[in-house]
């Protein structure tokens, strides 16, 4: 079966149930609850061997960490702040204690560098490693911030630079706790959602979810140093890489006109940097990338390992 | 590695954090969590093909099923009430679109059965079948009900018959939330926990979490027809097929002996059916099986599929 086919049942799977507890359901980087007059988001992420890592080439710590990491970053792209982790883990047979140590201190140590506990878990043995990490978060705010909202003429950030994150940040990030946290708390971003898929991949997920188009500008999208490295691998550009790698686990958020020199002066208070790199659109703009060659229809390439 | 050395990991990751908002931590069916002043229960849970069902066997609707009740009966046994999952799964890529329509009508109709909703999942291709269902609750009462709360005196209650459940109800169960609604919103039990190991290997969990021993009466242990068909295939008797069985997710709970009469009257009201094993002692007692042949020290075996 293909990926796109997976896409569908997870559409499929996001229709909207008529339960009143849920707020968001499938569909944003995490499901938004109401329980007991609390709000809480909630997210579910798994790796795996092969797939997202290879644990002969990884140390254990790594593996740990980032399948924290990931879950922390969709409750951060809500504006929210990490609270509570659970992991169930498939662990193959051979696994030695050193590695299950190390493992555990990866899930342990990530989880308390964005505030949060790991309270429980599952273990079963197979021939694969695997993580499945759910988190659960509480808005910095009033209200989580969904991808939904953005509006027209809306400035677009980034929190950092992009690309490249396979030589490494993949499996080395931290989620961008300190910008969800500076935004949420000051009603800063209209929308937000985290790099997981590409830049190219990502930003349409705001505009199809908020009805808009965008215009990008090429040029202003950060390119981090990894991305040149690996264009010199691969004979690609480094834009190239900043715009379709994915697992960069950067925010990408909108922020009104208005509100963007509020935004640098908090930020730059706070020694964090963000990226201005565009701007909202009426739908009938349609995804637009300018580069020094002219205007060019946004175009989405899946991120393969 | 065996079974023995994942328990002390998971014993080693049990280890109580220094963080308020976890008033129960690992050991227990659940994690308890204060998020804003609400109490809430969640619990994680993985099972796989071959260690868990064979999908060459089974519909994948049981399947789904099967993956959201165990976590729905986690919670039961706390004395909640499920309210929110989310599914990770790993798919091989020979599953039909028949197939994964089946597997989440299972997720989708067991949750809907314990009045939950499904609000998100991730989905990620492999060559085994694994599901990991998280599993979110609130107190039916005012307060989860835990494991270690028993007293000496309390009687023992199991909500139905036991043993056998490979035969079908590993696959075909309802998480006992009648049970543990009439129990929860009553006050009545001192301390619960779910049949998951079998009998045998879960009442411990009750009597050390306790600090406490008991006195089970193996005449009084409600045998299931299962166990008695199983026991003639295997030549084992359908008491130990009762005793120490896994999966039969039925909950087991003491009840102080004053209410025992009180929850005799509100059970039969309710149409539900519990069944009176034994009694609660001091931890000096010992763990201990009273059969036709003389009391004999109460014996764990590990469920093996």
């Amino acid at each position: 079966m293909s990926w796109r086919e997976f896409d569908l049942i997870k559409e499929f799977c996001g229709i909207p149930l008529a339960d009143p507890s849920v707020l968001v359901g499938p569909g944003d980087d995490c499901a938004v609850l109401d329980i007991g007059g609390t709000k809480i988001v909630i997210t579910t992420d798994l790796i795996q061997e092969g797939t997202d890592f290879l644990s002969a080439e990884v140390l254990p710590y790594r593996i740990g960490w980032k399948a924290i990491m990931i879950s922390a970053s969709d409750i951060a792209a809500m504006g929210c702040r990490p609270t509570h982790f659970v992991v169930a883990s498939v662990l193959p047979a051979e696994a030695t204690s050193e590695f299950l140590n190390g493992l555990w201190s990866g899930l342990y140590e990530a989880a308390a560098r964005v505030g949060a506990s790991v309270v429980g878990g599952d273990l079963s043995k197979g021939s694969l490693l695997s993580l499945t990490s759910t988190g659960l978060g509480t808005p910095y705010g009033t209200n989580p911030i969904l991808r939904s909202t953005a509006r027209a003429g809306d400035r677009i950030f980034v929190t950092g630079p992009l690309g490249g994150s396979i030589l490494g940040k993949h499996l080395d990030f931290t989620a961008r706790t300190d910008l969800a946290s500076l935004l949420a708390s000051n009603d800063l971003a209209t929308s937000m959602i985290d790099v997981s898929d590409g830049l190219s991949g990502d930003l349409p997920h705001i505009a199809r979810a908020s009805g808009l188009g965008f215009l990008v500008h090429a040029d202003r999208i950060p390119v981090s140093d990894d991305a040149s490295r690996l264009a010199a691998r691969t004979g690609k550009t480094p834009i190239e890489h900043a715009l379709h790698d994915g697992e960069d686990f950067e925010l990408v958020f909108t922020v009104v006109e208005s509100q963007a020199e509020r935004l640098a002066v908090l930020s730059c208070e706070a020694g964090l940097e963000c990226f201005e790199i565009g701007e909202m659109k009426p739908a009938e703009h349609g995804m637009v990338l300018r580069t020094p060659l002219g205007d060019r229809q946004w175009e989405t390439r899946s991120y393969e390992h």
